[in-house]
């Protein structure tokens, strides 16, 4: 499988993911008539759905990351080569951007708007930080013991977390960016992107590291999802 | 297995899966007093798990498409010989159509009413186009790598996309037709379904052609959900 | 296995399915401040989650029917001898009585009391024979097929048809007979029961008879879910 | 895989399964408006998520247990060695503290308050028994027919039994002694702590011993969620 076709389905993976984050979390808030509960609980099965079918039908050609903590972590670990990082990074951020204006388009809101929704403090960057960490925990869990259940087991994770950390699990640096440029209901604002990040990346380092111990790699462990 | 029999299956499909849509839709609606969230969360979850077990059930026999856009796209990816379409088709109809009358007569309507509910404009044009182009994707994704997740996968799908979409995703030029004729949650006016269904066929040939460069055909590949 | 093991599962498998449909009954009643969507909700998802687990744990004893219609014509297709059906369905029936009480104890209600819910007409009746025509149409599919994934065909199956018959889908002689001793949001009145048994009998008989011809038995097939 | 490694592996799991149980707990409660229903149902779906990715993520290290009764079960079954025992139990308590301690840091709450939600009395009682008998009858349905759903199994098991016993089902001593150091949603009143944890034993022994004849161990069977 050559880089273009792996990027080309990373990239069309994180569009479709994001324009369901946002798509949902648009739809939710506008039939919820205020009951940020039913909202939520609609913004998290849409994620979990689509994060499922796509991991099923993206796994095989690109290995499914959608996320430049998943992608940067395999290359640490030697599970992909470092020269194709920067092609999945790319394609993760540029897909991302292009599902948020889609999930804009659909709902008749123009493309991009910087979002005013605030989202800081002590309480969310541990919520991000445990969001990431269980969600590495989870994969290297599957990857090094060759789980096939790996599509459940990661959506089953995100509509958990959506529910259990104070952040709503984002969880992913490429989904944040792009979420800050929606003021909808899954948006960030900005100037609150660089906390959460760096939240995440110590969280995926951190369920990294402990599995390097707990279940190490064997030569042919990638990670696909 | 004879051409009667997969006529015959995917027409009983289509025919439970439009009773799913339609009466799922009338029950939410006379039970969620007036809460668009919760019908649409009821609708969604009715309608992606009998689209499941439909498709465990009836994919060995005729491959479980229930849907137009996906038979004309694996007869023109040589997946189907373009002899057995008209047959598929024709049961497709004809049992959406069925389904339909069955939903409503369960919930004491009259059999078929024409549908006041407008659904048009350039926003859900493109959230039809969206809905079948990832439905589509989905399916293309799993048949090429031969997943056997394809039952969860598409079901997965449905159940975002009803929240993910503007149009609520009927991706599906049979259901669209057979929602005409309920004057209830799921219809569509009959004004409103040619545009639909162009922006659905659009959103199918789309993905078909991505796929084609993607994730090439094998001699035996062929869309069995 | 021995019959009386086999027995036993039937027997055990349809006391923790009735104390899950009536117990999650009263649960969503008691917590839903008369949102009566939000109660059958929870109670379809309670339903198809405790169905799933006792499939899965049962299925390899006794194959999990828990349900007289499915027992019949499993031995009408000569799938089990004639001579174990009457040990199924008394452990049906009396595992469902035992459920119902369990479930009612474990609200504080008296064991059993004659149920109120008024529930009867045509649309109720061709919902029930929809609802099991359904139910034996997705069992009769996956068993022809030996399809591995019918523990959660089933269980979606049930989840759907709560929400798409006008009846809730009763869909089960035993599981009828036993909701007519609660008082409380899965009951049925005792009148209703007989019509509702006979139209869950004529609907288990078409969908055995139409699969007869769409996917004949061969020797080795029989109902294990 | 070393004891060392395997008691991480519990204690990590039983961390992030309390982080679940307690942070959805709170995050459902500030956003569902005083709605019960919406509350247990987020919460419900959240526990079933984190539960299900936990199994499948940490089974194959060790077992996934995170449950007290569990463990002692398996080792009177002879499926683990007694030595080991301590070294579960106390991972599998101190995961648990350390998780609601976590999920009350992400919501800005002091890491441990004795909760004041009463949970007592015979009804209830008999609700945490059958939450465990139908826990460990299930389990052991699962692992002594070698059946790898289990994953799925357990998890729409606990969705199921948060909705149809009277108790929420704790149905594991470790979380019910975590929970009551948590005064929020998901909390239990310190006092009422002993009699659940009976409950639950008596639970579990019952059903241990009914599958010890039901279907007997072969020398392999050991718990492997």
């Amino acid at each position: 499988m050559t880089i273009a076709k792996r990027a080309a389905a990373e990239g069309l993976g994180s569009t479709l993911l994001l324009a369901a984050v946002v798509g949902s979390g648009i739809m939710a808030e506008r039939l919820s008539g205020g009951n940020a509960a039913l909202a939520l609980l609609a913004n998290a099965f849409a994620t979990g759905g689509v994060l499922f079918c796509l991991v099923v039908a993206f796994g095989p050609i690109s290995g499914a990351h959608f996320n430049p903590a998943v992608t940067l972590c395999d290359a640490w670990q030697r599970g992909m080569p470092w020269r194709d990082v920067p092609w999945y990074l790319a394609a993760q951020v540029g897909g991302a951007l292009a599902g948020t204006a889609i999930a804009d388009l659909m709902f008749g809101l123009p493309a991009f708007a910087p979002s005013h929704h605030a989202r800081a403090g002590g309480p969310l960057w541990l919520g991000e930080f445990v969001a990431t960490f269980g969600l590495l925990a989870v994969i290297w869990g599957c990857v090094r013991s060759k789980n096939a259940l790996v599509p459940f087991a990661v959506a089953a994770y995100i509509v958990g977390a959506y529910w259990f950390t104070s952040s709503t699990s984002f969880a992913n640096p490429a989904v944040t960016l792009a979420r800050s440029l929606t003021d909808t209901f899954a948006g960030i604002r900005p100037a609150d992107v660089p906390a959460f990040v760096v939240a995440q990346f110590f969280g995926a380092l951190a369920a990294t590291a402990l599995f390097a111990w707990l279940s190490p790699k064997e030569r042919s462990d990638h990670v696909v999802l």
